[in-house]
């Protein structure tokens, strides 16, 4: 049974990452970490002919290279928790029902992998499942699209713009013993601090980091070096700055702190201020960051999937932008 | 510890309905259930001057009225559990940055109400939570101006379209006993029956019905006639006689079923094939249903909400349009 500190943090004993499958688009498999990547795709197709169809189509390839790993079919899968930026969460639907297994749809924005490993992680650990498997996507061409202007306008963008990745991760969970396992989940609550630019993200995502990070470290007592690294979600380099200085007004220490979105690419890439996305941090930890905890870099690591609930309609409407963070850590097993 | 059946099914044993806040949209409020509910709204406005907005109050007026009933505050609840049929959906996270709580956003399209159950019951049978708050909305002049065309355009209906029911619901579980509680939950999976239309998802909702409620009788060794009445969410008179002939085909027993988008208004109203939206089958349930079970009329319930993972993206891409049902049962408790 998982310790429930405050109804926002639990610990987990029990639940292992079995399998990773993940699949980069072009630009993320050009960047610094392109040989982490199961597959990089050519381009923004990936051998369908719309954006959705390509992005539905690399996920089930991330899926794939996850079973493959295991030697599984989908239908050993107990259940799936998925999400993805579209609007209907219409990547993970229309993958979903070739899984031919329950579908619980998740979303968080690009917070959705925190969100999705939080909870089927908490089935796991409270018996409700032998396993899970999460799955998550995003690709630029279609959230561009649908929350600024499709790229083919070739609108000019604010220095403050950040980069919605490619790609897409599938983690398959059990409580069969692994060397790194979901050691912790925090919850977040959905925070306002008046931001109404969507172009500026990270700006509006950062408070959100910080209430997660601080809650995180409040429930369970800890101290931020207990972490080997904490990384945020999406926050790129205007943002992650914002947070740098956040915590140092609060006190709150650590090793290293970096974020997914400013790892992703390198400074040559075009992508602004950094990578944004569901898919830019879950590729950043379950490609990379996990990699390495295997190869026994990190032990410890903390990450805060940040995600900016971001709206069109509202946009329009001049309300402002919520913003949520949902935390997990992963730890070598011992 | 709930009993894991299939990976689908969960029999629980400690989750009881606490509270429950219900607000309906003006036609709703005039419809044969109307003295039902907490608040029926003048208009779709609600005092707000945009639909959104008024979604959200809506959904406010819900939490604060199932709180009201119970004497607590917004901080009191350990987590929320919310949706709507908005993108990104805009009504609960709205609505979530003033709660204050760790939100879990969900989507299963009309089908969000038994995910949300679902989950946030599961949550507390574990142990996880203390209490949980499951909010769900829908508006029918923010439905329909995103999914269709905005109702001031006046298009004309076919005759298979349903009417998306306005309104919020909010409702209150935890661990203390009370007279009706969620006696179990069967998560379905996406479904695809190759439907395009989406003016018709009564036909297109209908098998993925059949396919939970097979599950949950199968997965728990019942009769349809175990249930006192078994409702589904918002298929409609259309798709109703569709499930009817299945059951029928599938041997399926049962002592009365109906839908919930049939009771929601008089054959009078103007609602072509009756009502659907999230918050139809919600109000239905937790307004009407829940009276009548305290009120010793019903004791053992099923109700199978549908949902039409429905996107205009999609569908203008010629896709066909995948399902979903997520089932849960009411008992009153012994």
């Amino acid at each position: 049974m998982p310790s429930n500190i405050s109804g926002s943090s639990f610990l987990l004993h029990n639940v292992y990452v079995q399998s990773v499958g993940t699949t980069a688009g072009k630009l993320e498999g050009e960047g610094p970490l392109g040989k982490y990547f199961d597959k990089k795709c050519q381009d923004h197709y990936n051998g369908q002919d719309s954006y959705e169809k390509a992005e539905i189509s690399m996920l089930k390839e991330a899926i794939d290279f996850s079973h493959q790993n295991l030697g599984i079919k989908s239908e050993d899968i107990n259940m799936y928790f998925g999400g993805d930026l579209n609007n209907q969460i219409t990547a993970t639907n229309y993958t979903a029902k070739q899984l031919m297994r329950p579908f619980i749809g998740m979303y968080a924005a690009c917070a959705t992998i925190g969100l999705t490993i939080g909870n089927a992680a908490l089935m796991i650990e409270n018996g409700s499942l032998e396993n899970a498997n999460v799955i998550v996507a995003s690709h630029n061409a279609t959230a561009e699209r649908q929350f600024r202007y499709p790229n083919e306008y070739g609108i000019q963008k604010p220095e403050t713009t950040t980069f919605t990745a490619t790609g897409a991760t599938s983690v398959v969970l059990s409580k069969q013993q692994q060397k790194v396992r979901i050691e912790s989940v925090t919850f977040g609550k959905v925070t306002d601090y008046n931001q109404t630019n969507p172009n500026d993200m990270g700006r509006a995502m950062a408070p959100a980091a910080y209430d997660t990070l601080h809650t995180h470290l409040q429930d369970l007592g800890r101290d931020g070096t207990y972490y080997d690294i904490i990384l945020t979600g999406d926050l790129s380099s205007y943002g992650k700055t914002i947070l740098e200085e956040m915590m140092k007004k609060g006190n709150i220490n650590y090793h290293q702190y970096d974020d997914c979105g400013c790892l992703l690419y390198d400074a040559e890439q075009e992508v602004f201020q950094g990578g944004s996305g569901v898919v830019c941090s879950a590729l950043v930890t379950f490609g990379y960051i996990y990699q390495k905890m295997l190869e026994g870099t990190y032990k410890r690591v903390l990450i805060l999937s940040t995600g900016a609930l971001l709206s069109p309609v509202m946009t329009n409407q001049k309300q402002s932008i919520p913003c949520i963070c949902h935390g997990f850590s992963l730890e070598v097993a011992k």
